[in-house]
């Protein structure tokens, strides 16, 4: 600590449509003492999560709603660098949902050591953390995926998708990702072995480039993304499908809602589930989950990318890139070199 | 057999939008001989069932087109009048998806013998037959109703709806059910114990009727009708409620899809599950079924009501009216005056 400053980012203001720079607010406060109990963690990297947009509306969703005027919660890696609590030692990394700072204190509930056998600490923050454990809970226990079947995964190549599409391939199905960008499409095939991947953006037809790549239909549709990608997908599911709807990020931004195509008639035709979550309905699995995932990268079965900027005074920027579809992998911001 | 005559009807024309008796055809055949194994069936109530509204037109779905120029297929009971099958005797009742006829042949595998102790036989056509089951396997398999718990019902007072409510009630949940009509919402209520009916015709802002008789939101949302009034009951659903799309008759007739809300952010964000479903899905479950929903009936605990309309040729305008909204219960079609 070279000075007593702690950066901290609050909501300033409710979005309607896409959020900018108006709606956060930095702010500069003492480091917080920690008393009886309590440690203090130095923020190595934060996550950004699509989520995070749900959070700043105050409509009723599984997630509270921030508060205006406080800071934004969301999920960091740090080094406890003061502790007055038997639990954790100075020098020990930790993972926990804390304030957008660039110190917190805690008292040991919100905050888990991390297992440095594992991997890399920033692990932590997406296959062996939050986004991992969605990817395994949402493909196996509501996809329940058999081999031979065709998983379709849209937003492919963000954080979740690409995790999914791994584990599908490891379940031995045809895995097909849709992604905005060529590089991502690339990534998925070269990279992370998909059988094919698709550009929305320059797909054209996208009925018809699904038609192309799916050509016995969808057994298992995981949507990140929502919307006229997923109208298109709708059209290809086969009888008793699943779909596991893990996000809907092309509708978080939308001043009002967007009417579509009815699936309920759909559903219907093909006796399919369609099936909305959050990572904490299967905390009772984490465990599972999580030992599961982190032998899969140590025996180099599953792979990720992180997209990384540095400095804490860009994390709004890192947050708000999600939503124009910047990151390839999972996005952090840096907030200290180590 | 006072005649040799067999009136039959069939598919005339695929119909666009609501069917009407262009779309059909009478025809006169003569009484089929029956061979070695089989059996001649008199017909003496037909049943009529939205879902056949589908199976006219030629679009993908669970159950098979009808062809054009060939006999409507639908559940009916008869007798058997002739029989060189060892497996059934001349005066036997039995239950079958056969052809809109007054005579059918069957080699046994369509036919199975009704059990007179279960009930009238009027019931293997809805509480002991198709409809009884897709009420009890939709609300028990997908809904999972726990006790305290709110289902609400469209379609409320017909041959599934009102059995899912019955089944509701003895399941200790609140039901709530919405017709289209204050009589059929009379029914509901003062026949079969609901504990409120909405008559979605007369009740202004669905939502707000919705929230006054819903104060605790919707656990289970037992769907038959789709469209307009799905929308207000999908906005009162709470965390982990369990939609069962069984019927969407508002959109059969539609010349052009409908556009709607989108559901998948409503599913989302309270981590609910919507399916798709056909009887036969839950074959394996049919005795279970069969056997509980028979055992209500004869212990009081399950009511039914048949609307009947009298002779073959009237077959058309009661299939006709289901798509009206004509039906209070089971919608029936005495073939022959026993």
């Amino acid at each position: 600590m070279t000075s007593n400053r702690n950066r901290k980012i609050l909501l300033a203001a409710r979005p309607q449509g896409m959020p900018d720079e108006r709606h956060f607010k930095m702010i500069e406060e003492r480091i917080p003492e920690v008393k009886e109990g309590e440690v203090l963690i130095q923020t190595l990297y934060l996550s950004v999560d699509p989520y995070m947009r749900g959070r700043m509306s105050d409509a009723k969703s599984y997630a509270k709603p921030y508060e205006v005027g406080e800071p934004f919660i969301g999920g960091m890696v740090g080094k406890v660098i003061d502790s007055r609590n038997a639990r954790f030692q100075v020098g020990q990394y930790v993972e926990g949902r804390l304030e957008w700072a660039e110190y917190n204190k805690s008292d040991g509930s919100t905050i888990r050591k991390l297992n440095p056998e594992w991997g890399p600490i920033t692990t932590a923050l997406h296959v062996l953390g939050m986004p991992g454990l969605t990817a395994y809970f949402g493909l196996i226990y509501i996809g329940q995926p058999k081999e031979g079947e065709t998983i379709v995964i849209s937003g492919a190549s963000g954080a979740v998708g690409s995790i999914v599409g791994q584990i599908g391939k490891l379940k031995g199905c045809r895995v097909v990702g849709i992604a905005g960008a060529d590089e991502k499409c690339a990534f998925l095939t070269k990279d992370l072995g998909f059988d094919a991947a698709i550009n929305y953006k320059t797909a054209g037809n996208l009925k018809n480039a699904l038609e192309e790549v799916c050509p016995d239909g969808v057994d298992v549709y995981f949507d990140n993304v929502g919307g006229a990608v997923s109208d298109a997908v709708m059209t290809k599911i086969n009888f008793q499908s699943r779909i596991i709807v893990c996000g809907q990020i092309s509708q978080y931004n939308l001043l009002t809602p967007e009417l579509g195509p009815r699936v309920a008639g759909q559903l219907l035709k093909t006796s399919s589930l369609m099936k909305g979550f959050i990572v904490s309905d299967y905390a009772d699995h984490n465990k599972e989950g999580l030992e599961q995932l982190s032998q899969w990268v140590r025996e180099g079965k599953i792979q990720y990318r992180e997209n990384i900027i540095d400095g804490f005074e860009n994390t709004i920027e890192a947050f708000l890139g999600l939503f124009r579809g910047d990151n390839i992998g999972k996005q952090l911001v840096r907030v200290t070199e180590e």
